[in-house]
Parts: C-alpha cells; sequence; structure tokens
C-alpha cells in the first residue's frame, strides 16, 4: 500500500473546506490506509473527566484531511469504497453532554429549563462485542463499525466537522460501512476529502447525540465519477440504492433524500419519475442516521432488486 | 367467534370520536372478526377514473368502528393483538394524487407551482406476491399486511381518520402487523376502537402519501391493562418494544417516540431513565412510518434483548 | 338588541365541532352581546392556586357556543365583524404553565430535563392601563382587548378549542380585535360559531403559552357570503387584508399563510398572482401570532394602500 | 473620515469566514464609509436577462470586508452603528427565483413539481418613494434602505453570505438600518466584519427570496464591549431590544431569539428570568425578517419602555 494516512494531529481538520492544506494525495483507483481519532479527539479516558473541559466548540470531531485525489475536478463525484474499517482502542466512548442530543434542550430548540446531568461511559469491547455496562447484565452488542463523517470541501464555504450538508460530513449513517461505496460531490480541485468520527455501534438516530466513539484504522479505496456531481451524498451497497438527505427540519431532510432517489432511478435506471416516486412508495427503506446534529440526515433506500431490467 | 364485524357501510367512521353509537361490542380478552374497506371506500377498480370524484374531504379512509370494549375506563389501556390479516382483493389500489404526498405541495405545505398530474395504479395480488406493473419487469412485491390506521376515541375531540395522533389513528406503521400488539389509551368509557386501512404493502414514509391499499377481513383480540393510560401508541412484538410518536415536524414525531420508549425502559423494565437514553443510542431503531400525513409518525424501536434481566 | 348570548354555562363548549346544540341563533346581519370565561373558565382568583387542578386537559379554553347562523351552508363564508370588547373582571390572569409554552420541552417537543415551575399572576386592570406588577416600577401595559380564539365547526371533525386550524380556533392573533372582520368557512349548516378566550393584551408569539387572560362581553355582527368558503380564516381591517395560516413547523404556517394572500390578491384584487408573491417580498406586513398551541399562528398582511385599482 | 471603504471588486466575499486577507482595518469608535454591491453583484440592469446565467451558486451576494477592527479579541462583542445608508443607484431589481423563495419548492424542501418561472423586475427609485410597476397604478414604495446582510468572521467556519446564523449574516431584518446599533460576536482577532445586501424596500419575511436590492454608499461606526461575546445578534433601537435567531424550523428561530431576549432582561437589566419570559408574553413583538433564507430570522423585540427603572 502506497499511502498510510495518519491523523494529522498537529493539524486536525474540524472544518471541511479548502483553505487548509491537503495532509496526503492520493490516486483515482488507489487503495490507501487511513487512521481517525474519535470524536473527542481521543481525549477521553476515565468516566470522571470534565466534559465543558473536553468539548471546546469548534474543537470537535476532528477529521483526517485533507486527502487530495489526483484528477478531481469540479463537477466530478468522488467515489469512495470503504473497504475495512479496524477499532484501535479496547474500548469505545459514549457521554451526555448536556444542551446536547435528541431529548434535551439545545443550542438550537433553547429551553430555559435545566441542561441535563453531564456522564461519561467507557463501552470495553472484545471479540465477542461490545459491553454496554459491567455492572448491568445486559447482553453484548454487535460491533459494526462504521464513518460517522466522510466528506468533501464545499467550493468556498468550511463546514464544521459536526454538520452534514450536501457536501457529506457528519451524517452518522451506519451505512458508510465496510463494503459500501459513498458519492460525494468534487467542488474543488482534488476534491479534499475528510474522514473521521468511527463509530463501534450506533441506534438509528443517534438519540442522546452520541455514538459508541472509537479511534480508527480503515482500508479505503477513491475513485472518480468524471462529469458528473452528485447532487447530495449517495451510498451504494450489494443491496441498496441510498440516497442521503441533511437538513432541518427532518422532513426537509426526508424529502431531499427521496427526490434525490427518484431522479436517481429515472436518470440512470430506466424509470418514469412519476412511476419511481410510485413505487418507493410501496418497496423503500428509510434510516433515520441522525436526529441530533446541526442538521438531521434521513437515508432513503431502493433495493436494487426491484431495479429494471431490460 | 362470537363477533364477526363487517364494515358499518351505511354509517362508516371518517373521524374517531366519542360521537358515533358503537356498531358492535367486544370483551376484555375475546377475540372477534373485523372486516374493512380501503382508504378510497373500495370505489376504485380501474385506472382511469378521476379523483378528484372519488376522494371528497372529509370522506377518505372509512373506517370499521366504533367497537365498544365492555370494561373498559378512561385512564386504561386498550391492547390490540393483530392475530391475522386477510386481503380479499385480488388487487390493490395505488394512485398519485395531486398536492398529496412527500414530494409535492400541499395543502400544509403550500407552494406556487403546477401539482403534480393523477395517476392510478392496480397492482394484481397472487399468491407469490404483488405484481407492480405487469409492463414492466421487476419482481413481485412480498405481500406483508398491517393496518394504517387503528385508533380509539378521544375524549371529546373527534378527529379525522387521517391523522395520527395520541390516540393512534392514521400512523402508517408496518409493525401493526400480524402477531403484534398495540397499545392504545383509553379516554371514553368502552374505548371505542377504529380499525381500517389495510396495506398489502408499504415502504417506509409512504412517501407518494398512498400504499398498496386493500380491503382486509382481521382477525383481533383486545384486552385492558387497568389503570394505566399509555401516554402514545405502543406495539410489542417478539423482538421489539416500540413507541410510536405523531407530530411535525418530524423531529417532534421522533422525540416523542424516544420519550416514551426511555420513560417505558425507565418504568416498567428497570432502567436509569438516562441510562436508557443513553442505551437507546447505540441500539435503537427507527422506522419513519409516514411522512405525508396531518402528522408525521415515528417509532422508536428497543431490541427486547437488551432488556435488563435480574 | 336581539340575542344577549352568554357562556353556557352547564355546557361549555371544549370542542369546536358540530356534535353540540346551538346555545343560540342569530340572523345573517344582525348585530347581538356575547359574554365569554376567560380561557381558565374564570376560575384562577389568588396567585396560591395548584395550576394542575384548574388545567385538567381537556378542559381548558372553554368557548362559548354554537351559535347558529341562519341560512349558512356548506360552501359559504361567515364574516364575523367584532364591534367591540368589554372586560368584565378588573384583573387578568397570567401564569407559567410547566410544560407548555415557547420556551419550554412541551408534550410535543419533548425533553428529559426538569420541567420549569408553575406560576400565577395576577394583572389589576384599571382605565389607565394593566399593571404587570405592583413590585415592579414599570409602566402600565395598554389594555388592547381581542378574542383569542374564534372559529367555525368542521364538518365532521370536532377540535380542541385550545388549537387553531382552517376553521380558525385558537390563533391568538391580535388582529381579531374591534374594528376588524374575520371570515371563516362554513362546513356545516348553521356554520355554528364559537367564541373565548378574551386577552386584555398579548406579545407577538405569547411566548409563554398564555396572555393576559380576562372575561369579556362583546358585540358581534355576523354575516354570510354566500357561494365561497374562505379556505382558510383571513381578517380585514381598515388598513389590511391579513390571512392566517395555523401549521407546524411554523414556516408551513407563514407558506399557508401568504399563499392565501397571493391567491387573495389575485383572485378579488386583479394582481397576477406571481407579480403579487413579488410585490409580496417588498410590502407585507407579518405577525407571528402563537408559536405555543397545538399549532402555530402566523398572519401575513397586505397593505390595502396598495391594491391595484382601476 | 478616515476610511473609505469600496467593494473589494476583484476579491468580494462571498463567505464569511477567517480566511480572507483584510480590505480595510478600523479603530474601536471610529466611523466610516463603506460601499456595497447588491445581491447580484450589480449585474442585472435589465428585465430580459436569464437568472440562470447570473445566479451561480455559491456566487451570490457578494460583501464588502473582511473589515479588521483593531483590538477586537475573540470573546468581545462588535457594536456596528448604521449611521446612514445612500443608495446609489436610480432602481431597485426584484426578481423570482426558479426553485428559490417561500412559496415554491426549493433545493431544501424538495417537491418533483415544475419550477416556477423566472421573472426579473426594475423598480424606478425616485425622491418621493420607490415605484412598483409604471405599468400599475399603485402608490409609491417608501423607501427604508437597510442592510439585508451584516456578520462577522466565525472561528473556524467559512459560511455563505447567503446564510444568516450566530455570526449574524443574511438575517434580512429591516431593524438593521440607520439609527440602529447591532452586536455581534467576536470570534477571531480582528473580528472581521462584511456588510452588503442593501434593500430599498422589504416585506417582512421577504417571502419571494428577493426584495428591493439596490448598491449602496453607508456610514458605519464600530465600537468594541470587551469581555462578552454576544451569544447571537443582537439590534438595539431607541424604542427596541432585538434579539435575533436564524435557525430551521422556524419554531427553533423564534426559540433562539426569544431565549436570548429573556436572558438578556435577566443579566443585563435586573428582570428575574422567568418574570421576563411572562412579560414577554405580554408586551413582546416579533419581526419575521426572512422565510426564504439557509437558516429562517426572527426577531424578538422587547419595548424599552417598559425596563425596569430602580
Amino acid at each position: 500500500m502506497q499511502n498510510i494516512i495518519p491523523p494529522a494531529t498537529e493539524k486536525l481538520a474540524w472544518v471541511m473546506g479548502p483553505y487548509q492544506e491537503p495532509i496526503a494525495t492520493v490516486q483515482p483507483g488507489e487503495t490507501f490506509q487511513v487512521s481517525t481519532l474519535d470524536a473527542f479527539g481521543n481525549r477521553i479516558d476515565s468516566s470522571d473527566l470534565d466534559l465543558a473541559e473536553i468539548i471546546q466548540l469548534p474543537y470537535v470531531n476532528p477529521c483526517t484531511g485533507p486527502i487530495y485525489v489526483e484528477g478531481a475536478e469540479p463537477g466530478d463525484t468522488l467515489a469512495v469504497t470503504i473497504d475495512e474499517i479496524t477499532i484501535t482502542r479496547d474500548y469505545a466512548v459514549s457521554c451526555l453532554i448536556p444542551e446536547f442530543g435528541g431529548l434535551c434542550g439545545t443550542v438550537y430548540t433553547r429551553v430555559l429549563n435545566d441542561p441535563l446531568p453531564q456522564s461519561i461511559m467507557l463501552h470495553p469491547i472484545g471479540e465477542a462485542g461490545m459491553m454496554y455496562d459491567p455492572n448491568l447484565n445486559i447482553p453484548l452488542i454487535p460491533v459494526e463499525p462504521f464513518y460517522g463523517t466522510i466528506g468533501t470541501s464545499p467550493a468556498l464555504e468550511a463546514i464544521s466537522t459536526l454538520s452534514p450538508g450536501f457536501h457529506g460530513g457528519n451524517m452518522d449513517a451506519a451505512d458508510i460501512c465496510p463494503g459500501n461505496t459513498v458519492h460525494l460531490p468534487v467542488n474543488v480541485k482534488g476534491a479534499l476529502l475528510f474522514i473521521g468520527d468511527g463509530h463501534a455501534a450506533q441506534g438509528d438516530g443517534e438519540v442522546s447525540g452520541v455514538a459508541a466513539e472509537v479511534p480508527t484504522t480503515g482500508i479505503i479505496t477513491v475513485d472518480l465519477i468524471k462529469g458528473h456531481a452528485t447532487p447530495t451524498p449517495r451510498v451504494i451497497s450489494d443491496d441498496f440504492l441510498m440516497s442521503v438527505g441533511n437538513a432541518r427540519p427532518m422532513e426537509d431532510a426526508a424529502r431531499i433524500a427521496f427526490f434525490d432517489l427518484v431522479t436517481w432511478l429515472s436518470t440512470d435506471y430506466g424509470f418514469d419519475r412519476l412511476a419511481a416516486y410510485q413505487l418507493c412508495s410501496q418497496v423503500s427503506q428509510v434510516r433515520l442516521a441522525n436526529m441530533v446534529d446541526i442538521l438531521y440526515s434521513v437515508v432513503a433506500k431502493f433495493p436494487k432488486r426491484y431495479m429494471v431490467r431490460s
């Protein structure tokens, strides 16, 4: 493997934008290794810490990047295949962050109620799975790692790694896992790919705002689709075509996801657009990826088995 | 079987409320048969009809009911087990209704754009599944029937059968299917149960606004949980505890669903409330049931395997 | 004056629907007197009460009605002119209701945070205005009474008097005040008008959820516009044409309001529809009427001075 | 006047961020002149143009800046007083942009309906006011210029000049007009102020997405409030304290605005926080500033006459 990309620890990426020097350059078709810190910069190793000291916005969710992809031009699509994700620590971190999460007042959904207390949990990870709490007699949670955050640089904006958007970002979609390919828009020369926020496990919606956060080493293959920029992030698995909508309110995220899925079925797979809409109403699946981030993320999934075969 | 309840065709229920005479009375513990019309009152038998004539609000989605449950008192919960659903027609109806659906302007999300055209599709149903379109070479869609609409009477309100809410109603949640038990609040003497809107198949979100609509005959068992009214509809399956949130915007529906799930884990299953919140963030699943009705419906699901065992 | 309508205290209206006997009948063109209780049924006369005892849903916001209007047929519009509102008590009531309001968790926007404490304030009303708090040295608040709640019966639904909607209801719009005329749809024979929820004063949005609540006696004139049902409540003053949108999320309420205003300018006042849209973008005013009720209410206002004169 | 700042036409600011060289430096307390292009870069001079050529995202709404303020440090507040705004062209531009606006499908609220047609209008501006359309006999519209866009740099992000946010930005609030002072957070050394998007007139909500767009020359005075960063933009006029909330859905914007207003009354003006909440419910005003931008903007206004005097 030509490239082995560690997190640029001196110059972690807290925003996805065109203003940071690439930390590595890769070729279309290249397979390389990339390492990521967890969403807290690997700084939580005990449940006794004060989260207010560790979480100092905007210095949360450091990503590895930008990774420059040779030949990528604005108007292309970057296809990122996740070949492998290895968790590089024997525990995951989860926590309750006051004023962040799906069931509490936040900086967006402001309330006068007193904030929830903080809490930190360390979940031991072993061969057989992840232990929620050594004190509770509940079964191990399967470890199914994925990247919570993956995206490319916007043309001019520099967007917090805490936010998802049309450029990808902090989508917290468990479909961005080994075996699947993510399509991201190329907005600047070299695409500038950012990856981070490994999750050992996560429930749909990531309701408390934090998953089982882990550092990772992954094997990634990038490729280019020239001359067509994906309008919103897409994911392709063996079984599904998936479009991701990132917006608030959540129905706008769902609309973006389904609008793109219907459009995709129509432009690439021969469906009449309104027939695709009607068919989606009968066979699509939806993942609520996150209900906690700066924008909400909804994944609309079309089962490939229903793709028209001529 | 003591009771065989056909739809009261002369007095169909278009609202769920306390103002209509019961069409049948059942006992707690009783198993009975109930028949339902499809959401269009079984009036669509051709793709050449004019939807504007058939869909005249508020006369859409006729339900069978009210069914009076002996002994049900305000403050109880009605537990409705779906034993069986049989589709009683050899085709399902789907359609595109202008100004209704997830990807068009509606009476709520108003736009000045021209409305989409109407369309009607009849999907033949056979032993092996449902055919989307005889002209398209796509695989049969599995038939997995469920009730799109099930609810009890509010105390004073009479709510359109097109709307979901804390009383149940038009949730379009595929989890309300054979084998599962639905908990609904009892707000009036006799509970007054309403059932309808059979679906042969439906994608998550029901994005075009219409599923594969069918008339049905079902076998139902009702029971009472005395002295505790469920705060929002709940569903119990072999594998999941589920809470349904019905609200707009969609994040409010998700919040209601998860709030209830967390509360339920805490009051009935021994979890600390904030620990349940954190655990849900790692293991819960979510179904986006509908993104098209008067309120949106989100189902938060907790895998029973993680229930604490003492 | 022929009709003097007190609140039907034995049979207060807690829902707007077709299921309650009219308490009075009036003629089109008739001017009559109507009395209303405050939103708490006049039951708060001290700041030491326990709100949990007084506020027992759905028994909040009792309205006076239904008032039957002779000759009103479905498809007409009821034009209700507010001639006068007299406050019939020497104090207004305001309070903080835990889990209700714009800046706290509610049954819709669910949070795990502890609820806010309750509080009750009685505001003395005199000739010169309303006193916020005898202990604080702040100027008197002008008394500008209006009806927080006014609506007609839906065709089949019975909607809580706490909710606004296409039928009117709990809009909390200060434009529904003496001198102005409200247009409401007629959905059932006799229209069935409901009025209540007098406010001595209210800020835009009614942010804490409660205004300065008062009982009233009002002078009202009703009339009919035959053969055209207003699609959403409208208000006409000397200076403005106003359309009210009631929905969640709040942008949907704003869209409904502006869609109707633009349509109204186009159908009744000779504007091209898209020109009206563009002109509204330059001269319209908006009142955020409520950000706390079951649906939010937004009033879009077009200054009459810009109406095209031929 | 020491500084006369023209728009840096070779390096217009399309994002507000820390990555662009300052085009001028000013001192705290200094009064200076600043010129701005209109939202379309002054490129529309005829109603016959093709908007698709002119509006090429992200190159819309060019701002003048960054302006470096000596001594500004992260954690301070920049107080920007608008002394004067002069419109420097004899017409304003308005238009309908397909897939942008409050009453049509957009990239966020996606619909399958056909987009609206484009249109451009040039509104002549004279001494007596602005003419909407020479062909329509409607009164002149008063010219009341304000800045649609004003903001400071975030710490790391570079945010499109089309978006409002906690940093200010494209709020489209008519309160940002001569005589008023805007408080903006200082997130980076020098604050980095950006100004643009002059409006000759604008209705509340800016419903079609475009106001009466004009180039301007303004007189501005900046000052610093050391050691306290405003949590969201604030505006102070002779009569009101105002807090601006920028978010989606619109209720979140309203919550942010009122939360800050209540907090401000409590921390700076001696009100008990919950009493301020209750008082706002009786006397506040709200401006819906925009219902069309990347985030919606709501201004909550507290009348200064009710400020507690000791």
